[in-house]
This record gives C-alpha cells, structure tokens and sequence, in this order.
C-alpha cells in the first residue's frame, strides 16, 4: 500500500515555504502521496498576483489583502530578512548552485500530483476567496485536514 | 481502537494557539483522543491572569513573569503584530466572521476533555507554579511526552 | 521491534534547538531511536566555530558564514532576545536550576548515538563544507530524509 505524507503549512516565511515544498516535491518522487493543507500565513503562498480582487471584501479585508504578501517570490525569509536584503542574498546563493526559486518549486508540486487544501476558516476570517489562488486548491475545514492526517504515515506542522 | 493526537504547544503566539486549539477541538469532535504538552512559551496560554504570585520566586523569575504574556488573551500575533495593531485587526476580522476568540477555544478544548500537559522542565526553568495556571494542567517531563507521542497517530511541534 | 523518532530541525534559535536536543536525549534515555535532519537555520547549530573556513567560497558564502551564528552557544532566541539579553536572562534562570546548557544537550545527544543529519541542499546554498560542522554529521538529501522519517514513529518539524 502506498504511503502518505500530510503537512500544515502554517508559516508565510519564504523559507519555510521552500523547504515544504522541496519535501514535497521529494516525497511524490519516492511515490508517496502528498497532502499540504495550507491555513494563516501558509495561504499567502497559494495567492495568484493577478487574480486580486476587492470585491464581495470589508474593508478591514481589502486592507489586509494589500498589506500581505501575494504570491511565492512576495514571501519574506523567516530570519534576517533585512527588508529583503536577506532573501535577495539567499536567492542569489541559491542561483550559484542552480537550486530553482520557491516558484519553481510550487510548479513542480503541482505537476507531480501534490493535494492542495485551503483552510476554510482562514479564508472566511482574511477574506480572500477561492479565485484568488491557484486553480488545484480545495477548500476544506479543520475536520477535513485531521482525518487526512490520521490516515498520513508523516504529519508535519510547519 | 480509538486514534489519538499529541501536540507540543512550544511557541507563545496568539496565531500559533489559534492554530492548535482549533485543531485540538475538532480532533475531539471527530472522537480522537487529543494531548498537548505545553513547553517554554507555549506555557504563557495556561497562564491564569487572576492567580500569578510572586511567592518562592527568584528575582530573576519575578521578572520574567510580569514581562511575558498572561493567559490566552494577552499573546501576541507571530507576525504583523505591529505592537498589538495586527492582533486587533486579526480580531476583527474573527469577529465578522463570528470566529471565537482564543479564548472560547480553550474553553472548548477543557471541555470537551483534551488532556493538558505542562513541560516539568520549562515550569522550573521560567519559575512557573502548578497553582498559576489552569486547574487542568499535569506536570510531567520530556520522557513523559515521548511516551504519550510514540502511541499517537499524529504528532505536530507548533 | 525498537521504536524511532525523526526530527528536522529547521529553526536556527537557541530555544527550539534546545527543545529538540532534550527531547533526543529524553527519547535515547527510553531506548528510542533517534534520527535529527538538520536543514537550513537548523545547521548553524553543527557547526565548529573552530573548523570556519574561507576555502572554496563565493564572496556570498564567505560574507553569509560571518554574519551567521557559529555553533550552539551563538544561537540567538525565537522570542525576547533583546540583542541578546532574553538570552542571558534564560541561561541564568536554566543555571539556577541547575538545567544544564545547550552545548551539553549536544553533546548528550552525540554520545548517546543520536544520527545526524545535515541537508545536501542547504550545506550547497549556504556554502557550508563537511569539515566545518561536528564529525558525526553524515550528509543526505530531502529523499533521504523522507525514506527515513516514513519508517519513523513520531515525526516532528522544528
């Protein structure tokens, strides 16, 4: 029977991101099956720039809307960020040693197979609505992450 | 045989709380057995606000203890706390989507019978007592952790 | 059949390395085995602050190794370290009870035959070389870390 792999992704951090994903993207090579159910910050990575919309939003959502980040590349790292300078660094190291950026990641996820859940309750509290992500997301509650997770061979919060 | 779900709540974030005690209250209305072990900062949720002393505390714990979080509703957000603006805003947009607050969430959890355990080690290091926290709350060390999470099915660090 | 537990240690903080290193040493103490990946922050904690190089690094490698922590004792907190700081005050409150310091849990935990793991990825982009971490990492890639974490009984990001 084949295995399974479940992750919250929790974290808006650029690096946390990349590193669920390169786990990702290891695991369905292995041929196991992978569940990411993304909830708060997590949400950020799944955003598509150009599919932001205003609409059916309270104001306290537009404005939260803007001031987060939207999409992959917009993530800021977890430690020493220095207002980008720190991701643009860590970027730039990664270009020496031709590891893919965080997008290249997220593509590749989805190619593969990868589940990709959207934490109901997040959404409805930041406002963000299932046009504004990626087309693979499912949206399901709580409930629905714990039973995909019971049955997982790994569980990761991240 | 019934499934079983152990957390270890190590961050004092609002956001990260949030997090685990939605995910605690949900496993347990689906019939799973739920523990958390709270370690270091997680131990600031616990917190009763009306029950901190100053009693049989080193200076250095005296201090610690009026500098940290008391009880659930005084954590801050992991990011975008903007000292407190963040967390206002976030319950806000709680609020409009009839969202409990972290509060009503722990509530729910004692309730409904999660088992809450507190990090020996943390409450002696941080000068903690057993009577400064939520009546609920059994002390037992690392060891008793690993084996409470070594019989779960699920197993996250948040 | 002996139980396993798996820990990536993601996080570069003094707190969260501390947490995984009493739990190694807890889990080792009940005959548990222990295997630690250590991916990204969670690197800085292996490293020798004897053994630094500048050999065979880009200008980015060799400015990143300086302005990143240089073993245990370096390793800043996750919350209130106020330039350093939060972290005298814990280490000062961890003396007073007797709890002894992260290097020992190291060294426990090297002794009592905890495997190390340390990130091929991670070592590339961050320009880290094998001799500049403790001898007993052995160095394997995310599906490495996978095959070992999905035949492990508790598995935990941190």
């Amino acid at each position: 029977m084949s295995k399974k792999m479940n992750m919250i992704l929790f974290s808006g951090d650029y690096d946390k991101a990349l590193a669920a994903l390169i786990l990702a993207n290891s695991a369905r090579e292995l041929g196991i099956d992978v569940s990411m159910f993304f909830a708060f910050w997590g949400l950020f990575l799944l955003r598509n720039p150009n599919k932001i919309t205003d609409e059916e939003k309270t104001n306290y959502e537009k404005l939260f809307a803007r001031m987060t980040p939207k999409g992959p590349e917009d993530l800021p790292l977890s430690k020493m960020n220095f207002s980008g300078l720190g991701k643009t660094f860590l970027k730039e190291m990664m270009k020496d040693d031709d590891a893919p950026p965080l997008e290249a990641f997220l593509k590749g996820a989805r190619k593969k197979g990868v589940k990709f859940y959207g934490c109901k309750l997040s959404m409805e509290v930041m406002g963000f609505k299932k046009e504004e992500l990626i087309p693979e997301v499912e949206i399901i509650d709580a409930k629905g992450y714990i039973k995909d997770a019971v049955d997982s061979d790994i569980q990761l919060f991240i």
